[in-house]
């Protein structure tokens, strides 16, 4: 997509993003195959040309505030994609799953989203934990994606930790960088196993700087305890090997550790979750306190 | 194995469990290669034959205490083993790293067990949480399975949370149920992907509980607060659709959900962490917060 | 990219394709890396606009023929890519194996293509056995996809049966399909596990079909005795069950074979290849001889 | 198992073996589940002790003769089992589908076993190509697997190339090496993407060789033609890295090839199948035409 809005690196963004069914399906009984707009499935806010912005250099995206824009938020199950149904990659005989919605109203007070069983005799309560799953560069080597996959570009990692507070850095790939973001999700369980989160509109504050000069080949993101990796790929192990190794190597970087050293120091010290199960690439987010960092030896 | 010891449902069981060099290792000199007695590695306490446990019911094991039983720990890398590596299962061509050791010195005051780069000039200190990297019981169809080997019957599962506190629940696959456990963790990252933990060996509490007519099929964890299933599996995937099935299945039973229901209300909770990522079969536990679970609906 | 030509369905092509080094790999001594002009790795030949294509037609690509253009061709490793090694995905520590390339000189009388080990004491002769490594439609979705990747859209299939004499059928995704071609290969072993087949210019005819209202959704090949499917994913069973479910399809089209006996017979008569196992999707190939199919009990 | 039989290397075994329903299926109305004694499936004619075969040794098994030994052979799908549905490993969500038994009869002028659709109203014919689906030695580490695990140790491979006119070479793991074979395969589909071949019982006979002080560690099959290499793993390129290694060291071993001249070798000379895509392991078999192997330059 061509840049809708060129920025300067240093510019805050105050915006808004639509929610991954363009806004269309507000209640259990909208289906999203009947009630979307063909070709407008999670749609994008951008792209944003950022001056200055070439090949070899890092984006860094502080996100200052991500706030709910809507009372009610939609979750979905479609035909042939998810984790624990047949889907167009993992290909299953037998008949699908039908196509079904679940609409969470917000509580604010209590800081949740809730829903009902289909039937409408049970409910449960999801804490509210805002974040982005798309936040995006474009793609190295003249690439379009669409906006389900995400890659070193970031794009759809659906991280619950592209979230207020944080920093996200991405390589970049194309003159300006082409910056954009949404599918916002109120709240997700890691896996995003159905094939969506809690799918809402987003208020979206977010301050992008330009780091000249600097490679980053796998999206990271910082703030002030922690560092974390992003690594997209299938199977699920490899998508994990590659946050892994830029661990290992941000070990090496920060502390001067060995290469041997930097594996056994992160073989002990890291959390590694299952972000996505569900998208053309899966995600795990692997994480270092970064207190835990190696020192100088006291002798 | 024959049973060495018979014990009757309602047991408590106060023990020890060498490390997984069976105490051979002691320093960063130490090749557990060169060290070890063949055949000895993670060595287990047990077999306990559980008086009136037969196929079909569930041994429940609450895990009262695990203390470090030594004042050191060591970890290794040994060729051929290890996530970032080429192994025997993930076959790659070149030399291997070599076979490394690193000593890890508890540090009870600070709770910490401190590690050491190879030239000495750098340290780390990894909090303690300690936990057995083996609890099994005998595996169905006549199996006899190294102890390197996680799997429905729990094993090497390496998973932190089979801590103090926490109570595991294991199907019976033969008269008895023949429990063993050992391969004591001091602390571990999550993923292990070096192929060890920081290994030690550990004073042992548990209380073992038989539960009849009681079928698991998946390794099950649970305390006040939590219930987490282990699934184990390659590619990774496929070990977290085994916890995450049963998940959906727990979400089930004890709501009343119908199964669309509850695959969306799992899909909104769990969290996921990848829990080793170099055994035979790989490991992913899957948690959901119990007061989580739906509930009638107050209209 | 835009079409350079349009045609009319039927059609016939006769052009020439560049190799994937655009040529610019001529003996053992070139490092693809140093020889090549940056963004011209596996240049294609095209795009076509066919005339009167949509979304919800088939290209069918009949190709009359393939001749070697040159009298050499080119094998490469490039550090970071091949299916024993380290690489983008499956990432691994420890340093990358040398670019490293070898010339192979085709022996016209013979049919062969003679390389020789790097250091000239050993060689060894592969049957040339011609075909397009590239053969692909525009991807759905608005996706541009570099020219290594194969997919639903054909492309990189890097597939030996995308040879003279077979068909293969694409199904279009955008106005005009955009078909291309290239990536010549004189021979390959199956899993092209290095990340390069035996590499070179092609002289190439081909007649190109189009079926209205014909809906592909894995790509197909086919000729007078077999039918195959050409599937692509990760991890590879996922390639392989697109590829077999694709053929159940079939089975049940042509025959009348209900989900279960078609499940049945395909199991009991299909030949499964790895056909490339690098790419960023690895790719499988199912085929079916076609007088193996059902016919009406005679009773 | 204890051994059953001790032969001495050299010894010609002429025997029988039974079904992998040990015989109790018969027609397309034997469900398995409900005719089979409970643990008989997959039952192996052996363990025969092998006198003088110890750990580090080889045993070549030469297959003489495999004849059908019955009129008829029988497939089945088990809920729960098979390559395109849910499994017990690829865990999904969803109803089974239901236990279905196929009869095949064998017409020996044409040389095929015929089937009809569960209706009867289609029928189709599979030319015969008689295999054991297992073949092994006792597996290393003290393990005891069931007969539907394949493995470096033989087993469960369900490789067609374990057939007559071929040697299988299996690396000895415990004295006296414990082989035993069975599973007789009529035919079969590559992937045996059901989770049965069309099953017979056969008449057996073998040729054991011992060849002192020769490590096997994968199974290796061989005639005047062709070596190949069975691998077994999960996910399938695992399988496929295991199998693809082992040709690479082959080509070292027998051409004295560089590892990176071996690695180009065998890229451009092999073919790779995949054998079977259902078993706790899956498994790839990879070939080369032994007079491809490189000679001395002539120059």
């Amino acid at each position: 997509m061509p840049p809708r809005q060129r920025i300067k690196p240093g510019t805050r963004i105050i915006t808004w993003t639509e929610d991954c069914f363009d806004g269309a399906a507000k209640t259990a009984a909208d289906l999203p195959s009947k009630v979307m707009t063909p070709g407008h499935d999670n749609p994008q806010t951008g792209p944003f040309y950022i001056e200055g912005a070439e090949p070899g250099d890092t984006v860094a995206v502080h996100i200052i505030k991500l706030d709910p824009a809507r009372s009610y938020a939609v979750s979905s199950f479609g035909p042939g994609f998810g984790a624990l149904v047949g889907s167009s990659q993992t290909a299953m005989l037998g008949p699908d799953f039908p196509e079904t919605t679940w609409r969470y109203d917000i509580d604010a007070k209590r800081n949740v989203a809730i829903a009902s069983s289909r039937n409408g005799s049970l409910t449960w309560a999801v804490p509210l934990a805002p974040f982005l799953g798309c936040l995006g560069v474009a793609p190295a080597g003249g690439e379009v994606r669409t906006t389900i996959v995400p890659g070193p570009f970031g794009g759809n990692m659906d991280c619950p930790e592209v979230r207020a507070g944080n920093t996200v850095f991405l390589g970049v790939n194309v003159p300006g960088a082409l910056l954009s973001f949404g599918d916002g999700h109120y709240a997700m369980g890691e896996g995003e196993i159905m094939g969506a989160a809690i799918e809402g509109a987003m208020n979206v504050e977010v301050y992008v700087e330009l780091l000249k000069r600097t490679s980053t080949p796998v999206p990271r993101i910082e703030n002030a305890n922690e560092v974390m990796f992003v690594g997209s790929g299938r199977p699920l192990e490899d998508a994990a090997r590659v946050a892994f190794k830029s661990m290992v190597g941000l070990a090496r970087e920060r502390s001067g550790l060995s290469e041997m050293d930097a594996y056994q120091f992160v073989a002990q010290n890291t959390k590694a979750s299952i972000v996505q199960l569900v998208d053309p690439e899966y995600t795990v987010l692997v994480r270092l306190e970064k207190n835990r960092l190696p020192g100088l030896a006291s002798k």
